[in-house]
């Protein structure tokens, strides 16, 4: 007999589905991960000729461009997405929110109001965006995976900040997406919706937190969205599905409103960030949102708008004295498989060609920042997510469970002053590596410091179920509350030579050797390789110039 | 028999004494109280021409231009505030750590290098700079008032970077000032140097807890320093000094290396920021430590550049459509005394004739800001405060334990769920703050937002000594994370009319009710009165723009 947390669960997997649109669902039986890892090409055969002009061939910048001359009206390029996420969450099961009925409506009312006034809403007029299931929006639920919080739709009052900005610039938001179990996993799996898939290996993970976003946005079932992120959860989840994802410093976009676990801690802070396909689109909505001075509105954001002389800087030097990159191919702690090696490799290769400078990172350990940030983490012991969890009764999913124990209690609380130690510690070692950021200046031909570091997003491209464990190469930007976001490089392919990067490594830890012997090619074949580019706090600006460049110096 | 920790205390006061110039101290017997409650037109009897000139007739860019043309050279600028400063302590009792020694060397260091190079070092060439307690230079102590903590010169190693900065910038760094025991108090009172005095009248407090910093520069012992304020610490002084104090957000100048209570308290964070006689100096301190990049080496500062285009358009208004003001006469916690009333009367009859909208301003309730910062302050119980005073043995100033207790365990502490629940409580203030700041846009007649707040800096112009409690006015822009600036506007006035004010009142609370009945204009005569200017997070430039219009406003 299914106790009431299973019902709950199981009526919202119900209305997701009752709310797909029945023409488009996939035949029964929907292939299976063994039939058909790859999730991402099945939508072409599924599209009409229009509907993949639309999702498949152009950016969101591009997209937006023929919106607002009216190329395209939003209520087909909206039945457009809507289809493909339909498609895409019977695949890799990537949505919590289903909005298409708000979506078309609000797209209706865009096409009205451009064939009326002659002129778009805003830069994102008519634009379909998915949100994280963070965000709330009115008339929707807002479950952060956790049952308890079901059943409480949002109403026009407790709407998220960036929603409102997102909508007054005329984006249509058509879905929200899938997430762990109050946040706090690398992995996407829940009680309500389940497991979300890689869409490029359905037997990997999406990555999380932010995975049905990224996973989505891999199914083209949107080109853009939003994520959090406070270790990981916007960068692993892009990096395993092949996607540009930017995790900016804190205090640049707006959280107001947006919902979260653990939101009073305030040691190191989760920022919303962009999920797409390319740089060029992470940048449209960086631009988009700072454009309307959200800091007027949330007195958190800080009033720095977008500095395009950053940008231009950089564009400059790239194509005259060239820039400089650090380069760490491992933190000591959890080597990285051998197609993330490579590609860190190919980069280093490809950047030279192009005359700039790659020096070798050796900044203070990252260990103390993994470790940091895991005390973090459990200030509290893990009471809130328990509480949470008691709403309703439900068991953790084990990649809770993982950190936090089945049970409350499982982890030991930090007092005050202990958690004021924490504190402290963190800024020492921000200062740590701000000295050593500092010195790079005599180390560099240019006599100038590094531009950014070029370092493994993760150590493996993805993860099977339950082997989701370590997020050391990105966490480290959250305590440094630095910028980084993440570029795809390519597949892992079993058909590689990965015989040089199988030798030589003796593993640290029992998690090294773990990570490091679960590499198979055949395991991770057709999964997205990405390498992350670490930026000081704020420069999100020169993040993007580069990650632009880098496009160019990949093709 | 002297206790260990008053002999220290002693001993170090007596060092204080010694490094004091025999040839400059003042005859005996010293001048009290009665006999000289104003002690800041005494030095001018004492000085040479020169010295006066240097002293009294320069704002501190006029000197350092000065100083720059080689009008002055740095040894007799820098012997000339040595001189007065030595006077000052002599009255008011506010240097921790006589400097000079040091000062005279750099200053002739700084004459010889522009002897030869004919430029001058940097934008404070030569200017004498008086720093609080907290900040750590090479070869001073640095006690922030703790009798446990003397004893350990500072190296180069653990200088505060702030120092670096100055040095580099050509600031000659002559004295330390005197701080409360710990820092959390708003008079300046400790065991080792004792009570610092008002220095326009000497029966009442300097107001802390940068009270020696703010007593000294009013006794023109420097013309600018820097403070630290977490809660009233830079404007509450500034103000019963007759100066300007600006408190920044946090963020904008580097507190790297600079000695702190609570360090690893992060709710509400203590800013460093200059305390001066002009806002045109408070400007040059700004402008010169934001042109040097803090942000490369200290993570915590802000990459925001002075922004000097918020400044040229609040110029531009003020000569056009005129600023709009928003004004609070009393925060519904305690009732300003009449000379308080008065002033802000003063200015706002003074800015409408100047043609800008004055409206009344109606926030969310400052009393819930000051419960939090309460909390805030006393989060670990007092722990910290106790577990320091208790390295000497020392009992807490009474100024420490009315907030503290005398003895460990007074006050109850606080959990982590708690701390992160008083974390969002600070948030939401913020953030009903801010929003109530936009709404402004609909009550004035331009249709834009207030610029800034003018209100209280305290209930009263000073407190006599144990008499100092109240700390909401100023505390709010801590809780808000504002900026915000003292500004003088005059004296308290024995033969002033203060009849209709004295009417009318009825206190609301207990310590509403002592402090109205408190005020007796022959006990405060003579006591600088200053308002506060409030703006948002980070208008540190709007602030100054507007707060040096007020000096042409208030001729």
């Amino acid at each position: 007999m299914a106790t009431d947390w299973q019902r709950v669960g199981q009526q919202k997997r119900e209305t997701i589905n009752s709310l797909l649109p029945p023409q488009w669902k996939l035949a029964e039986p929907v292939p299976d991960a063994d039939s058909l890892p790859n999730a991402t090409k099945l939508p072409r055969s599924l599209l009409t000729e229009r509907e993949i002009e639309i999702t498949e061939t152009h950016t969101a910048q591009q997209l937006a461009q023929k919106l607002a001359d009216r190329t395209y009206t939003a209520t087909e390029v909206t039945r457009a997405f809507c289809h493909r996420a339909t498609i895409a969450h019977q695949l890799v099961n990537c949505l919590s929110e289903v909005l298409f009925d708000s979506a078309l409506k609000r797209a209706g009312e865009l096409d009205s109001y451009i064939a009326t006034y002659r002129k778009p809403v805003g830069p994102l007029h008519g634009l379909p965006i998915s949100l994280k299931d963070q965000f709330r929006i009115e008339g929707a639920e807002t479950s952060v995976g956790y049952v308890g919080w079901l059943g409480k739709p949002e109403t026009a009052e407790t709407e998220s900040e960036i929603v409102r900005m997102l909508i007054k610039s005329g984006a249509v938001v058509h879905a929200k997406t899938n997430v762990p179990t109050g946040l706090m996993a690398i992995e996407t799996n829940n009680n309500i919706v389940g497991y979300t898939w890689n869409a490029f290996n359905r037997h990997l993970s999406s990555g999380g937190s932010s995975g049905g976003e990224a996973s989505l946005i891999a199914m083209k079932g949107s080109l853009i969205g939003l994520g959090t992120d406070i270790g990981a959860s916007i960068r692993l989840p892009a990096s395993a599905n092949g996607l540009y994802g930017l995790k900016p410093s804190s205090g640049r976009l707006p959280y107001k409103g947006v919902a979260n676990t653990m939101e009073g801690q305030n040691i190191v802070e989760s920022v919303v960030g962009p999920i797409a396909h390319r740089p060029s689109d992470l940048q449209l909505m960086m631009e988009t949102l700072l454009s309307s001075k959200p800091w007027e509105r949330d007195p958190c954001v800080l009033p720095l708008p977008w500095r395009e002389i950053e940008q231009v800087e950089i564009g400059r030097r790239a194509r005259t004295s060239g820039l400089c990159f650090g380069v760490m191919r491992w933190d000591g702690m959890v080597m990285p498989h051998p197609p993330i090696l490579q590609a860190i490799d190919k980069i280093v290769t490809r950047l030279r060609e192009n005359g700039h400078e790659v020096v070798e990172w050796m900044p203070p350990s990252h260990a103390e920042a993994f470790e940091i940030l895991f005390q973090v983490f459990t200030a509290d012991g893990g009471a809130e997510i328990h509480k949470t969890l008691a709403l309703s009764n439900e068991p953790p999913v084990p990649q809770v469970a993982m950190s936090y124990g089945t049970e409350p209690g499982s982890l030991p609380t930090t007092s005050i002053t202990e958690y004021w130690a924490l504190q402290l510690r963190k800024r020492s070692f921000q200062e740590r590596y701000a000295s050593y950021w500092q010195s790079t200046a005599s180390t560099t031909s240019s006599g100038r410091v590094v531009d950014a570091v070029i370092m493994p997003v993760a150590p493996s491209a993805s993860v099977k179920p339950g082997q989701g464990r370590y997020f050391g190469y990105t966490g480290v930007a959250n305590v440094l509350d630095y910028s980084a976001v993440t570029i795809p490089v390519g597949m892992v392919n079993k058909e590689s030579d990965f015989s040089v990067e199988w030798r030589g490594h003796v593993p640290v830890s029992d998690m090294d050797r773990e990570i490091w012997e679960s590499f198979d090619p055949g395991d991770f074949h057709g999964a997205p390789v990405a390498i992350q580019l670490l930026g000081r706090r704020l420069e999100e600006e020169k993040l993007l110039a580069i990650a632009q460049e880098f496009e160019r110096w990949l093709l």
